[in-house]
């Protein structure tokens, strides 16, 4: 194990998190609320730390998938409890392990809060938690890739442990450039959102907060009914962001490189955008009898769709309240999650296509095993490698939302309950329904069930196998 | 493909249906009741039918996997109309939908009923449902095997399509003494059970009903509260026999050639046992408040988790009013099911044990790429297609049950009776949660939910393919 660069990459994910804490600072200033001072003295306190760390690049920086694995796994939890020290620290969550599930919800993209009254926070915390979802939704080491000067081709170990898919690639020969290219197109996307929402006529801060949270797929708000006090004008704008984010991002690069064709190739796009329009349909005429106008059904149907696919969990009304057949189509859309390569979360609508061809293929197999085709995604074919890979995935991630659905039942809540708090943890949603529905939250489990999620959040937006690997005995005997 | 060798074994199919349907012709006799008459006239038809169909061998018997696995698909489905026949001529299941599904669930070990007083049922109707759980448990080709007189080693396919599992293979060289011997134990585990019954003081006929039932893992009762009227002797001796039909047979056939040592390597079995012994222990502590004394919770629990892990699905109280804990223990366990090679349903505990070893070999490859090792079960390398096959099926089973789900949503139900209802018929259980707890019924249901349904229990019980296959329209044009 190459310890030292492992310890040398923490340390700039460190320096990162500390500059991103002088936004709450700099909020804090703006509106005059000393709690902005806690986030100032944490992010001084790291930087030093991190920089101590960083001063000297360490001489070999060859890692393994192993060390990619790993470094993004203790990465991804060094950089939730430091971003949970502001919040203990100045009493405005005074519990730590609360402070902790909030942060992680919030790096992770879920947006699950622990907060009963949202409205009380100050605006640097409320600020910090929205931020957390811009930085994880298109991953720290994306970013740090993206300024870090680094040699060698193995960093792409990196970036294949933190982006979420199957099949993690560059998009131009070098990894630094298809960051930064990542890294603009999310930037760009964020502010023309930013500026749309300020023409709706959203308050700065609010449109700040609703911009960032929407960018990165996170869904934390600073209202009670989340969105469901704007105008229908801010609604639409973020129904079809939120629908946006939730894209391969390899879509946009091939739109602006002007390569429409090789765009619209993409099945995993095509299905997404089918599913979504489909599910809109059932659930509007589903809804009818609840709402005044058909309009009105197609708008909320539309916002709850977009919200629970990509894995961002604003919502504009309790559909905890709404009828089986909708409550089931949307808890079936948590499970399926976004696109890969997308900042959304859930299992990804391309392992779906995936599992559904392998299916066919066994089919076809039986029928007439000497005319086996291979498998083929965007007209190519797909190696045998990734048909496994999936496959394991999808079982892996369905073992570890067993053992915890187990865990979180000794809570004494129903049986929905515990259900959709863990897939909307494990896949990175936000709420789910009864207790956890968009109208609760996740104050009343205990201690280990919280712990349990805040695991399930890490597994789901690192893609289970480098939370799995750090809980492995094998891997802890190499760091010796 | 080899239609009229189709053709022949669906005949066998039709005359072995035919037989069995004297014994309730009998049970007609014997009580005086005139339904018998009805099993009479039905199996007379079917038996000159059937007779015609194989008064001549095809020629050439040599057949191929999709032989195998279509005609295992359309058998099972002629098998169930014919014997929804008596039941709907007779009136006693004034709807055909209700016969053909009450049959279903009959042969495919279910036992999910749509009748709302059990106890109306004449004694014939009442043995024909119970007796149909006998002939679908250990399977009609397994029984035809063991006696018709074919050439040609082709007919393993048949086998293979019919009985659980990742792995069928024969247990001696010849393929017709395997099937012998497996109907030798099933058919003297049964009578054992029998006597013992009789010996516990339970009525002649309760006791037929009862081991024939539990030895299909079917779960049909004859009373309104299952098996909860007769005594502890009795309720043990289920428990006991339950937890003993849902065994790999492997092992008993071991244990028979005095070969211990092999029967205990198998791995399965020894985490069929651990699985069920781990939950009693739960529940029975999770339910403490709910009977008077520790002894009647341990015997409840392992009851109901006996009953519930090998697909039976009797009864004696009504574990929906258990709290959630013990529920998503018993959810868990119906996912689960018995051992492969068993009369049991479900998942089996040997595909739980290659996904758990697929995904450790996962994390290891990760860890360690160079050094990745074979996965093994019991003793023995595991084949790579075995465990993709595995994957694939675990995929395919959550693929049926997200669309059957969908499709009963609209039923309106709530939630987890839509879910349980899936996994019961899916998983070949019989009752689950809420409307379709174990004091209810899937009466409720729309005839479209019940024809899905109907589909989810043949699913589940020939291991999803087979009926995929007859759902593929590559596979209808070999027909043409």
């Amino acid at each position: 194990m190459n310890i030292a660069f492992i310890i040398y990459i923490i340390g700039w994910v460190i320096v990162v998190e500390s500059v991103a804490m002088l936004f709450p600072a700099l909020t804090g200033l703006i509106y005059m609320e000393s709690t902005g001072l806690y986030y100032l003295g944490v992010a001084a306190f790291f930087a030093i730390i991190g920089l101590l760390i960083i001063r000297k690049r360490p001489e070999k920086q060859q890692i393994f998938a192993r060390e990619g694995f790993a470094v993004v796994g203790l990465s991804w939890i060094f950089l939730s409890i430091i971003g949970a020290l502001p919040l203990f620290i100045s009493g405005e969550i005074p519990s730590f392990t609360d402070a902790l599930f909030e942060t992680v919800s919030g790096f992770t993209t879920t947006g699950s809060s622990i907060l009963t009254d949202v409205e009380k926070m100050s605006h640097p915390g409320l600020l910090w938690r929205s931020l957390s979802h811009w930085i994880g939704g298109m991953g720290v080491f994306v970013f740090i890739l993206s300024i870090m000067p680094l040699a060698g081709g193995s960093n792409i170990h990196l970036m294949r442990a933190e982006s979420p898919g199957p099949q993690v690639g560059k998009l131009v020969p070098k990894l630094k450039d298809t960051a930064k290219i990542l890294y603009t197109i999310y930037a760009t996307m964020t502010f023309i959102m930013f500026v749309l929402l300020l023409i709706a006529k959203m308050p700065v801060f609010d449109a700040i907060i609703t911009s960032v949270g929407t960018a990165g797929t996170g869904g934390f708000g600073i209202k009670s009914d989340s969105i469901g006090s704007y105008s229908d004008q801010i609604k639409w704008i973020v129904t079809v962001f939120m629908a946006l984010f939730g894209i391969n991002f390899n879509f946009y690069f091939f739109i602006i490189a002007g390569n429409l064709k090789e765009a619209f190739r993409i099945e995993e796009v095509r299905w997404y955008i089918t599913a979504i329009l489909i599910s809109i349909v059932i659930i509007a005429f589903n809804i009818r009898g609840i709402f005044g106008s058909l309009y009105e059904c197609f708008r909320e149907a539309a916002f709850q769709v977009s919200s629970l696919v990509t894995s961002t969990g604003f919502a504009t009304t309790d559909f905890n309240m709404w009828p089986p057949l909708s409550k089931i189509i949307l808890v079936s859309l948590m499970f399926m999650g976004a696109c890969a390569g997308s900042t959304g979360g859930g299992i990804k609508v391309v392992r779906y296509v995936i599992l559904f061809k392998a299916i066919k293929n066994e089919v076809a197999s039986y029928i007439q095993p000497r005319s086996v085709k291979t498998v083929t995604m965007d007209g190519k074919p797909l190696d045998k490698d990734i048909i496994r890979g999936v496959l394991v995935f999808i079982g892996a991630y369905a073992s570890v939302f067993s053992v915890s659905l187990l865990i979180l039942a000794a809570n004494g809540f129903d049986i929905v309950t515990n259900f959709t708090a863990v897939v909307a943890c494990l896949s990175n949603i936000g709420p789910g329904l009864e207790v956890v529905g968009p109208a609760g939250n996740f104050a009343g489990f205990s201690d280990l069930s919280k712990f349990v999620l805040i695991f399930d959040m890490l597994a789901g937006r690192l893609e289970i196998f480098p939370m799995l690997i750090l809980l492995s005995p094998r891997m802890w005997k190499k760091f010796k």
